[in-house]
């Protein structure tokens, strides 16, 4: 019967440790060709929610798909969603809008056994989204990082950033972090609370400047539409974990050795719009990433990486890079299948009958 | 709250004629540009399923979806299966093996609300995924057909038939059926229950050249992967609704005028598989569809008919053509909110808590 689980449920089941794990396996599989991911779908079309709205709006439907047979699982993920165009310094940036019931979201993974086809659950994927962007980065810097790195800056105390501090603790072991912000409470208030649950000493700094100054791992976790760390940041022996690809500049980046992404799967993603149809023209000025001057499609991937397609760090001097450039749907065919297994185990969530999701046809 | 209907409601709440309309409308509205549909993802694994099979399987997860501004709706249909590829004459077929509880197979429509995002209903397909291809062909047939056409030859009795049968018969007035199988019990019960059930004379024949043989409109509706209708079937003024491309020929379809396609999007869309990771070479023996000499892309859609960009039937004389090449996921949105509607009126259906699809946060 499938499981229905919620994001504190999920939260109670999920460990970093687990994330990793299972993110580790899974790229090794994708580099063998035994795991794949589905480009992501992306389906804009007018929404009433517009009616009296002053900028551009549209009914959002994303799913991306994937599986892995080491976990025996498949994963659909996918969010509805209104969101709204606004002009943000820099660019215009897309906002999702809580118009359900009680301001919320819509996100949900839906994980299938591929063994034998069933629905094994239905879970928000609020939380696992989180654990499985920290988890990329915290694996990659297991197998680029220097052996004994032990400090870190982080740039970036938002909704991701503590994530990522789980993640570079379970790759390493970090004696200390800096984290900059740019709203001073947040910052502090950020160092306060994660420093108590990990245990380790993580200091606010007034800069990103000062983030980044005499550290082993920089790690970004921004929404910056606009490179803002240059060459200046690196240092001899540094790896830099970049949560998206606009927040290091094409120097920087081309100044790492490997410079890894996350996946190739941006290029093939499908948008299906009916964007041309709206009638204010500025709906046009998407939130699409900066024009850069990498050819991305000729870098690495953390699955060539695993599978030892492509060499990692080979001595304390070079600088290792990587970029978590887009999410894969397989990425939740995998933790979905921790966190399931950890939810059976404890007897979490709610079930429906397995025959509302089943039929005795088949078209 | 997210509604829950089965295939027994659906049944219950879908017609021909509400299917016929919502689907024109949705097509209207494609050609406008402002309903969109998203190309189909096929994700295919291995499967522990196969350890102890005699030829080659995998799981199969497949997702589709599409968006109807008319409607106010979004659609994400999927299915998981188990797939085996059994060799049955003229090629490998792809099987779903009924593997879930209950001998039962999984199909799902997801049908949100595009004016605040919520998921309206989850709803099994096989009934809707009937109706869909049968109403594909009978607004084609609407449009292209002689205006006094009144009889009908159709080849194939199988679970596509009937709605086939439904829809030509809401499209034109109808006085006569001829129905060919190759099994005589199957095209001998075929007819009784469907007679009994629209009204009209259904008579089975022994072959397909005397179900084709004199009619305003020629339907096929069968899996055959190589085409048996040539240019002998074709009459003046006919009219032929093909369920699939690979029941007529290449002259056949060529001499249409207008030939139309259901959709273009077959030519994007999106295999991710670990097909070449498997052992046994012979699974890459798909039930790919037959080569054919015809540049598909240069053929106008339903779409393009609906909105005026190619000429209809013009005379009584010309032969025109429709193949339902493929399905597209856009058709479940305009569908489905005909039965969500119908199931909130008559008070069908089971619920489930809104919130255990939504979340206080957006990843």
């Amino acid at each position: 019967m499938p499981l229905f689980l919620n994001n504190d449920e999920v939260d109670q089941l999920i460990t970093m440790k687990d994330t990793m794990e299972a993110l580790e396996i899974l790229y090794r599989e994708m580099g063998q060709g035994a795991a794949v991911t589905a480009p992501r779908s992306d389906v804009h079309t007018p929404t009433a929610a517009a009616a009296n709205a002053e900028g551009p709006m549209a009914h959002y439907l994303k799913s991306m798909s994937g599986a892995s047979p080491h976990f025996g699982t498949a994963a659909l993920r996918f969010s509805s969603d209104i969101v709204a165009w606004r002009d943000s310094g820099g660019g215009m940036r897309r906002e999702k809008l809580p118009l359900l019931p009680g301001q919320r979201w819509m996100g949900i993974i839906l994980l299938f056994s591929s063994a034998n086809g069933e629905l094994l659950a239905v879970m928000n994927d609020g939380v696992l989204q989180r654990f499985r962007v920290g988890g990329a980065n915290g694996v990659s810097t297991k197998y680029l990082a220097r052996a004994d790195a032990e400090t870190v800056g982080l740039i970036g105390s938002g909704w991701q950033a503590g994530t990522q501090v789980l993640a570079v603790c379970e790759a390493r072991k970090i004696k200390k972090i800096k984290v900059f912000s740019p709203t001073k409470a947040n910052r502090e208030n950020f160092a306060r609370v994660t420093s108590a649950k990990v245990g380790i000493e993580i200091i606010p700094v007034d800069s990103y400047e000062a983030a980044a100054k005499d550290v082993d791992i920089l790690i970004t976790s921004t929404n910056s539409r606009q490179p803002f760390i240059g060459k200046w940041a690196l240092r001899e022996g540094l790896h830099i974990s970049a949560m998206q690809r606009d927040e290091f500049d094409d120097e920087a980046l081309l100044a790492c050795q490997p410079l890894v992404l996350h996946t190739h799967s941006i290029e093939n993603n499908v948008t299906s719009s009916a964007l041309a149809h709206f009638e204010r023209a500025d709906f046009t000025l998407r939130d699409h990433p900066t024009a850069r001057g990498i050819d991305w499609k000729s870098l690495p991937t953390l699955a060539d990486l695993l599978a030892g397609r492509v060499k990692g760090r080979e001595n304390d001097r070079q600088v290792t890079g990587f970029v978590n450039n887009l999410g894969m749907g397989a990425q939740f065919a995998a933790v979905g299948k921790k966190v399931y297994d950890a939810a059976r185990a404890k007897g979490l969530g709610r079930e429906v009958p397995g025959e509302w999701f089943t039929q005795d046809v088949h078209p």
